[in-house]
């Protein structure tokens, strides 16, 4: 098993169009600078220890908890939320605020294997064997040379709850070599930052769940947030500030629908229009507010299982 | 994987026989028009400079929307309403309009792989490896020189909704596999269209539907449309216009019953009142109306699951 | 993939025994007639402009609707209601009829393939595939050769609806086989006639539905039927015309019970008659009325799929 | 495939053993009677013509609806009601009545193939086309000179209804190959009886039941059989005639258990009195009314599915 | 195959801890005396026929069924109910009553076979077949020279009833294979003895039930068996009689409890007290009954399919 | 099959992360006594006789017994219990007890095999196999040299009970090889020790509950613990007395959500206080509080099946 029969293409970040999309993800302040400090801990564990010498005057016991941590983050919450945005860019932020190169793991869909039961285990394993492998010798004598980020998108098709009554043996083994990969990491002291994504974070399993570091919900973008995505989506074409107002209003949930996504926003609506308007005629105001009252958002995903 | 193993044979448009079948599909304006700007768009994306120039005074933030959309049309609706036919036949318009070539490219059952489970993962990649490539060719320094259209027929089939209880892991990795394709040609800038015909769009996964460009759903022919399609059917017969008015009304929908699909007019209807008169007597408007009342329309795709 | 693979050996008719199947199907014909027509365009398209100028003095519109049709005939109906009966033997009907021999073919349980997901799916299409060869060839410049009938019996078994819920990926794959099949003679101008058999036609797809050029529903036989077949039956046991009407009495549908199939009445009510008399004396009216009495009529195939 | 693959070692009737049981299996008198007559004219069908002349003065149609028939016989019923034990012993009867040899084929479980779905379609199709050829060389200018007797034992699991819910794919296409294999037999005019046993009547396809000449079906021993039995059974032991009437009783169905099976008369109950009394005394009526009262009878086979 | 992938090591009986365990079966006195006359009258036929003649005055009618009977038993209760350890110890006792060595055979799980549909009936066919010649080279002309035990343990995993909705085919074929193999030991005259353990009678198959010579319920011990288990275990530890007249009365059943299974007090509660006083103090009867107040039985296995 | 197939990296023991995790492991002191015990007999079982030569003044019959057990231990507990902690540490305490080294095997996932039937069933054979060899190989005349543990953690994906209806034969299989290997343990004097760890004590086979020598149940902690593990853990930060205590409120279960786990507690509660207050200002009591009412413990792993 080669590094290609198991991740895509590796993404050496900072690069700008992930870090454009890093900027347009507008509300979530609080998660990109949790993401900012494991960064810096793990690039760095003695960062720990000089601030434990300035505010608390010497070591202290938790420092020694840090060596237990699973390295691991769960972005759960619906389709268009953001979270898979998130994952790919916030690297760019880590490189710039470490000044250190950051690469961008995905695992593969393959890594389920060709349907040999002891396969997907010996996959996954080799997946975080792999990305060990590659944290360990960006680790040298100097510190850190790079912090490797490994996202795994739609995660709930590999680690799903064994709970689940209809779940297949063999998919409860896979559950089990994600929980050994992880504990792997866990104190291994090597700069690596593991994502989960899911729509569905109801069905990953608790054992999964008691290992992550933190887990944070993504929801659909609320009104402050869709007005911000708006002014700059619509920047140029001279919409009125009540426009934008009025759009920000229709775009939200009601009672038997949920609200815009933030890609119904940015590659449905405003595209829409643009080409509603092309070639002949200006996008104008009542382009969009009829648009925005006749396109219906994506649907949620209902978790059934 | 060869081209022959992921499609059948391409088919390059304009062609007599789908250019009659496009011709025949009356009332399906809006769409027809959205498929050509959108393809305008594809083969020449300067275009949308220009008419912000002309129309907005300058460049526009919408404008880069345009690179992270994905080029992905969803055509839905029941048997018989028309939307595979469009599907393989508006490549002919968008030859004729852009005065370019146009490949019809359409997912061979086969890309359902042989069972292995990451078979089908796979060959998903490999058809839209193939079609990317293709794409890129088609892009010169002197512009786009053919538009590809990919159509992909009974896509529930091949990206039902991860939802449902009863899926296997094997086709959830069917549906990342073929959202992942998607999202490569997303931004890529080539001339490659896709399109999924489903009889479920309930059944399509939201992950889908959140990056189609736009969801057209088809229903069975109204008034106008059945009356339309009757009068080119029957010229030539003899039958009058009272007549036609009777048939269409026929044909509706009623409490018990769905109305007549465009086939059900035109595979049963018409050829069946022919047969009934030949070889001894012309057809007459008591023919028509009496096979109108008797045939049965064809039944609607239930979705069940 | 031979012939062999793919199909029973082919037969050619007339042959005596199916006509005399086809003889003793009483009270079918109006389906007989159809076959005929169908069989009768097929062979030599130019009948029906000829009819066309004939009767409606030139050219008209719907001739070019019957180049889009499939030639499929749905046969749909209870065990024992003749379907298979007739779809094997109208052949002879179209031999006489156009003086051309008729090759009977068909379709092989083993297309369902070995198991491997995509195998089904080539060997549907390798079927349609040769028929369409066959046809071709027996095209020629002085007019069609012969006619080919494909008979695809419990044609349930391979084109299920997929609107059923547990209905695995790779049979749903097998539908859209059958699917592309259809459409391929659809308009190719070949002397190929296709039957589809089925206990179950609220399980056929409904894609499939649509593309029949007529639909036959076979019911179990009705009084005048059971007394035509009877009165051929018993021709030579002496037994009183009153007799037989009650034995058409006697067999006819119940309220706890339905009727008897023509199979009840050929291969067990007259035969175990019969044998109950064999070998020392001979079948009286008693026996026939007796037997009618106790035998308990194939039990109706329920669908509950 | 050799005949090994594919059945049981063939046993030549008449056999000691099996003649033992046929004489044991009191109260199937009409069944006995059947299968002589069916075998005797399969054996010699010119029998029949002589019949017809003899009784009805010449040819009769109804001589012509035996060259249709399948030679097919259904024998249903409960565990322990002597109807595996009647197909395999029948032979022996015949093998007197026609003074020929008579050869029990038993289709091997092993036919249901090694899992692949065309396979069990194709061993299926071996077995019947192996049969057939015995047949055909058992047939010869000068007559028959063997009959042959295929015994499907526990058929329910080979033929199961097609209706089913959740039946697999390949388990339907198991049985249109047994369907056609009956088909082929059908007025093939070979001396091959083929003889279905199964506790799941009901379970039994309804396209199979139409193809059987006769089904019958078999009960637990009633109040005369099982006097016959004990009375047969406890020769020598000195029980007396009023203990015997009052066993009958005791082993008799009632409100809360069935009445005993052939097999829990003649291989539990008198057994198991004699293993008490051994070695030490003799067997008493006491002993075996109080086994008769203390022993549950083998459960009913309850279909379920 | 050889005997390595059918049987784990041959054990050859009598063999001292197997003999104790035997010992140790207090209260299953009916059982002992049955197995030893059947294996009695397997090792030599001809003491059935001294015994007629001693005790009826002749042969005797009955003599001629034990021919036809299987040497099949079902032993069938809870865990902890001693089933297993009798099925696999009661060879020591037959061995000293009959004075010939007697081996144990018992069934290797892998006879379910690797998977491929036909194979666990080849692999089960096997096992039979091979005990079948083990018994038969055991009999010579001066009789029987050993004794075979064939014991399968957890049998329902392999004979469960084909009634039960969900079971698959091919598990249905195993069964067959189950009952043919039982089928070709009776009357064959060998010395082998098949013994079947299960929690589950329920659910085995019907037909495997009625084949059995005789089926023996096991239950947990009772009163006197725990009182006697007791005695011995507590042997030299100084308890009082009173004490262990409370102990049985602390571990039989409750209304929200079942007892105490055999090795509930042999392998748990005793132990457990040895540990709780080692190596400090002497167990004392507070330990005892402190311990068999909190200590949880075994729980029962529930029958759920 | 070698080692590294059956085991992930066998750890010899004390080893200081380990040691440090069960010192951490509060309020556990009556398991870690029991096995301490355990493990002093298997290493020199003539303590026990020593034992009972000085406190019962000889030989006692519960000795025997003894060697009868399977040295198998059950832990079973919800996500966060310390069951896996325990289970892979104690050997440290162990090692320090005996002066003996202990070596840590931990069952590997791959156990479950390929997916071919049988080869669980093998693998998990080999893996006792393996380790009763290395017993074996570990005791010499001059007594026992090392200690083995074997741990199987998430033990239900291997030894699920046989009761669950929708169960596999083939994990059906998997359970009874387990046992297999358990008895091939019981009373072989070697110096190995089984642990078996899972989340959902219900669901595994009431066959291995017998077999277990104890089964302990594990918890998440309570308020005494969860005091000890947050004093040791906060130490050096300058927490106040008053706030620990109003933690250890604030985490302990409510009515409408469970308790912290101690991963809660260690993981994520203090290293997220700390993440918080870093890098600019000290950790405070505020902090601490409000983290500890905002933090929503591991969800419980509930027990569907």
């Amino acid at each position: 098993m080669t590094q290609d029969d198991l991740f895509h293409p590796v993404i050496e970040l900072p690069e700008p169009t992930r870090r454009a999309r890093y900027d347009r993800l507008v509300g979530l302040e609080e998660t990109k600078l949790r993401l900012r400090k494991e960064a810096a801990l793990l690039a760095n564990p003695r960062r720990l220890q000089q601030w434990a010498a300035t505010h608390h005057g010497g070591d202290i016991a938790a420092l020694t908890l840090f060596a237990d941590r699973a390295p691991l983050f769960v972005f759960a919450g619906d389709v268009g939320s953001g979270k898979s945005a998130l994952a790919e860019s916030f690297g760019c932020d880590l490189a710039d605020f470490l000044d250190l190169p950051v690469y961008l793991y995905r695992l593969k869909l393959a890594t389920r294997g060709s349907g040999m039961v002891g396969e997907m285990t010996s996959l996954i394993g080799g997946a975080f064997a792999h990305i060990h492998t590659v944290g360990a010798r960006a680790t040298g004598p100097r510190g850190v040379r790079s912090v490797q980020i490994l996202v795994v998108d739609e995660a709930d098709a590999l680690v799903q709850s064994r709970e689940a009554q209809q779940m297949h043996h063999e998919d409860r083994a896979g559950v089990d070599a994600f929980l050994a990969g992880i504990d792997s990491l866990a104190g291994a002291q090597v700069p690596v930052i593991v994502v989960l994504c899911t729509n569905r974070v109801g069905a990953l399993d608790p054992a999964l769940m008691r290992r992550a570091a933190a887990a944070f919900t993504f929801a659909r973008p609320d009104d402050q947030q869709r007005h911000a995505v708006l002014v700059q989506a619509l920047d140029g074409l001279g919409i009125g500030t009540d426009t934008i107002g009025k759009i920000v209003a229709l775009t939200g949930p009601t009672a038997d629908r949920p609200g815009y996504t933030f890609s119904d926003l940015t590659q449905r609506l405003v595209p829409t229009a643009v080409l509603n308007a092309f070639p002949d005629r200006p996008v104008n105001d009542e382009d969009l507010l009829a648009l925005a009252e006749s396109l219906r958002p994506t649907p949620v995903f209902t978790e059934e299982s």
